[in-house]
C-alpha cells in the first residue's frame, strides 16, 4: 500500500504523519523537479491551508539555498509536489516539514531516511510550530515501522497521553528549526547509502 | 462505438479501464503534441482529481524522457489529452497508467498494442496504485476483446472475486511500477508492427 | 433569418445541424482567423462541453495541417469561432465536426458547401461519433433546403426512425472520420465556384 | 442626460437604441484606443452576451480593416469600450452595430452622424440579425430627436406594429450587413463635417 | 480622522464626497505611481461599479495626456489606486471625476487644492454625468470645511433641496467635461503653492 | 508558541497585536524577499481585506526607497509574506504598519526591535488610521513582554479604557505617519545590535 514504510532512502520522496477522521497514518510527500521556470504545481486535492504550506516550504527552500550552487535548480525548473492518494483530500498546514524535507531533498540530490517521519508546521523563517493529533500519528508510524519521528519541540508536553509501548519503539527527535529537521532526515554520507 | 476495441497498434492512443454507475467499459485516452510551448490541456469533461491525474502523468514522461532525445517534444509542443465521450463527465485517478502511457506513446512515436488494456493510479515517482471496480473493468475487456490487462500488483488479491471465465480468457500483468506498464504496452518493434 | 439556407459556397462559415428543447433546426458556424499569436476565442454562448469540442477541432485542424503550407496560419492567427444566435445558449459535443469543417476551411481559404449540413462529434485522432436527435435535425435540415447531410457511421441504424419523405430528398454520406467530412463537404474546384 | 441626443458627430461614439424593463431608450456607446498590445477593456456593466458582443464587434472591426492602413491601429492599441451609465447593468446582442461602428470610427477617425440610431446584432461574418423591443426603441429615438434609424432587413415585417406619427419622422435604412451600417452611419466628407 | 480635511495641497490626492447608509462624508482617494508596466492596482474593498470607474478614468487620464510628456508616465509605471479605509466596503460611479484628477495630479506631478471637493460620473470621453445624494454630499462637505465643491452640470436642479445655510458657504462649480474639473481642482501656480 | 516574545532583533520579522474573537494576542509577521520579478505572494490564510493591505504595504515601501539603493531589491525579487499560524484565517486593516515594518526591514536589512509591537491601518500617502479592540491588544502586549507599543496617534483617546496596570508597564509611542513607526521599530545601529 501507499502507506507501506518506504524500501530504502530515496530523493525527493519525505514520509510524513497525518491525522485523519479514521486515526493516523503515514504518506510520502514526493517532489519532482521538472525543466522549466520557477513554476510551482501541487497534485492530490490538497486543500488552501496545504498548499499554503507548500508555498511556504518552497520560498523557505529557495532561502535555505541562497549562496549555494543549488540556487540555479530553482531558475531553471518547475516544482511538481504531489501527495499520494490522488483522490483523497488533504489539508492543514501540519506538513510543512515534510515538504519542507522533500523539496530540499529533491533540489540537492541527497537522499532521505526511509524509517523516519515527521510532523510539523513551519514558518518562513524556519521556525517549527506545533501540530495536532499526536498521538493518532505516532501509533500510525508505530505501525508503519518507522524507528525515528521528528516532531516540534513545543509538541513534548503532549508526548505523556502517548502509551509507552509505543514510545519505547520510537526514536524522538523535538526540533524548534527546520534545519535541525533537515539535519536529521537526510542521509549524511550520500556515497555510502545513497 | 467509441468503447469498441481499436483495430491496430496506434500512436497516442491508449486503452484504459473505467468503472461507471453502469458497470465497466473501456476507453480510448488520446495524446497529440501540437506546435507550441508546453501547454497542458484536457478536454473531455475531466474532474479535478483526474485532472490531476494527466498533470501527474505529464511530469512523470518528462521524468522519463530525461537525458534522451525526446526531451525536445515537451519544450516544441502544447499537449492536448482528451478522453472520449466529450459530453461524458470522468473522474478518478485510476487512469493515470493509461495517461502515461499515451504521453510516452505521443513522445516517442512509438505505437501502443490495441488489445492491451489497463487501470492503476500513479505516483510522482512512478509508482503504481491499487484501484477499485476491478471485476467491472475486467468483465468490459473481456467482452470488448482485449487479450492483455495491466493491473496494481497491490490489487492481485481482488482477483479471487473475478469469474473464471472471464479469467481464463485473459492475460494478466501485475505491475508496481509505470515502467512495467510501459515494457508491456508499448509495441516492440516498430519497423515490424508500428 | 440565421437558420435560412446560405445561399453560396464561402469561406469560414459551415451549417450544422442542432437538436434543441424546441426540435431541430441548422446553424451557421463562423471561424474567423485575426492576426495573433493562436489564441482561441469562442462566442455564441457556448457551454463547457461545447467549448471543448471547439478545442479539440482546433487541435485536429492543426494536426491534418501538419507538413503543409496552413502550418503558418495557426502561428499568426488568433482564431475567433462563433456561433450565432449570441444571446441563445448552446451546448453539448455534436458539433464537432461542423467546428472542425469551418476552421479547415478558414486555414485553407477553400469554401463550403451551401447546401450541405453535418453532425457529429469528434475525437482528438479524427473520428467521428454518434449523435442524438437525428430525426429532427433531418427535419431541419429538410425544411431548410439542405440537399447532402454528413452522418456519423454509427447513427446509420437510426435512419429507420426518419419519414421516408425526408429520406426521398436528402442525400446522407455516412462517415467514421473527419477526412470523410472535409472531403465532402468542401468545394473542390475552388476556381469555379469559389 | 446621458440619453440626450448628442450634438455634433464624433469620432469613437456611436448612438444605440436599448429596450430595457421601462421602455426603451438612447444610448452613446464610446470606444476609445490607448497605446498598448491589443488588450480588450469593457466597463458599464455588461453581461456576458454583450461582452462577446463587443468581442465579435471587435475581430469583425479587424477582418474589415484587413490590408489597409488601420490595421496597425489594432496592434499598437488596447480598445477601451464603455457604455454609459456606469451603475446600469446592461446585456443582450442587439448592441453589436453600435459597438462595431463605434469601433471602426474610433480606429479610422471618421466621425458619426449624430442624428443617426441603429440596432442590430452581428455575426463573425458581417451579417446583422434581427432584434426585439422595436417598436419601443424607435419611441425612444423619436423622443430623442433621431432623424435617421438603422434597422435588421429582418426587422422590417415588425414596423407595423409602430405608431404612423412616430414612422413618419424617422427615416428608415434596413439593412443585411455591417458595411451598409457602416456606409450609412459615418460622416461622408470628413474635412466638411468633421 | 480620515475623513477630516486635508491640511495642504498634496499630490496624488483627491477630496471627494460619498453617500452612504448612515449619511454623506468625504474621502481621500489616493493614487501612487510605482515604476511597473501600466498595471492596476486597486485597493479599499472597491465593487464592480467603482473599479469600472478607476479604469475608465485611467483610460481618459491617457487619453487627456495623449501627446504631452506625460505619456511616458503611463508606460514605466503601475498605477495603485486606494481609497481609505481599507475596511469598508465602497461602490457606485460617482467618484469618478475624484479618481481621474487624483491619477492627472500625480502623472504631471501638479498638486490638487486641499478644500476641494468633488462628485460626479465620468464618461470615456471626458463627460461628466449626474450623481445622487447631493444633499447628504454637500452637508459632509460643509462639516469637513471644505470650500469648493465640484458638481455635474445635470446636478443644478438638485441644489434647490439643499439648506440655504449650507449653500451659503460653499461656492459651487458647476461641469460639463472632465476638463473643468482638473482645470479648477489643480493648483496652478506650483511654484508658489505646491 | 508562536505567540511568545522574540527573542533578538530580526529582519524581515515585525510584532503585531491582533484582536480576535477570543481577545488579543502578538502575531509575528514574516516577510521573505526571493530572487524573482516583483510577484507578491501572500500566505497564512489571509482574508480579502488583509491581502489589500500587504498590496498597499508593498505599494508604500516602493516609494519609501525611491531613489535609494533599495529600489532595486523589488525589481529583482518576488516578496512571500506570511502571518503564522498557516490554519488560522485573519483579516482586516489593523496590520498595515506591521506589514510595512516587516517589508521594508526585509529590504534594507535593518533588524527589528523584538521588545516592540505595533497595529494600525495605514493608507498609500503613509497615513496611519485608528485601529479597532485597543485595550484587548494591549493586554496582549503586556502579557507577552512586549515593552514599547506603537499606536495611531487617532487612538490615544481610548487608552482611558486601558487598566493603569497595563499603561504603567508599557510604552506608548502615538503617530501620524508610517515614517515614525519605521523610526521607532528599526534598530538604529545595526552594527551593535543586529
Ligand atoms: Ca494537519
Ligand atoms: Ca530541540
Ligand atoms: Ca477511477
Ligand atoms: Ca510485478
Ligand atoms: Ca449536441
Ligand atoms: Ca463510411
Ligand atoms: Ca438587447
Ligand atoms: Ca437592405
Ligand atoms: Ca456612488
Ligand atoms: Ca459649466
Ligand atoms: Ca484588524
Ligand atoms: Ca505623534
Amino acid at each position: 500500500k501507499e502507506s507501506d514504510l518506504r524500501k530504502r532512502p530515496e530523493i525527493g520522496v519525505c514520509t510524513g504523519l497525518a491525522w485523519t477522521a479514521v486515526g493516523g497514518e503515514i504518506m510520502h510527500i514526493e517532489v519532482l523537479p521538472i525543466p522549466g521556470k520557477g513554476k510551482f504545481i501541487t497534485t492530490g486535492q490538497l486543500g488552501d491551508v496545504m498548499k499554503e504550506s507548500a508555498q511556504i516550504a518552497l520560498s523557505l527552500a529557495k532561502k535555505l539555498c541562497d549562496g549555494k550552487k543549488y540556487v540555479k535548480v530553482f531558475e531553471t525548473n518547475d516544482f511538481h509536489i504531489h501527495v499520494p492518494e490522488g483522490a483523497v483530500p488533504k489539508d492543514g498546514p501540519s506538513a510543512g516539514v515534510t515538504l519542507l524535507t522533500a523539496i530540499i531533498s529533491a533540489v540537492t540530490g541527497t537522499p532521505i531516511k526511509h524509517d523516519v517521519a515527521m510532523t510539523g508546521e513551519i514558518t518562513l523563517r524556519g521556525r517549527v510550530l506545533p501540530i495536532g493529533g499526536l498521538k493518532e500519528k505516532l501509533m500510525a508510524a508505530y505501525r508503519a515501522g518507522i524507528k525515528t519521528v521528528i516532531l516540534p519541540e513545543t509538541n513534548k508536553r503532549d508526548l505523556e497521553k502517548v502509551p509507552d509501548e509505543i514510545k519505547d519503539k520510537l526514536k524522538f527527535v523535538f526540533v524548534e528549526t527546520v534545519k535541525e529537521v533537515i539535519e536529521e532526515a537526510l542521509v549524511k554520507d550520500v556515497d555510502k547509502k545513497g
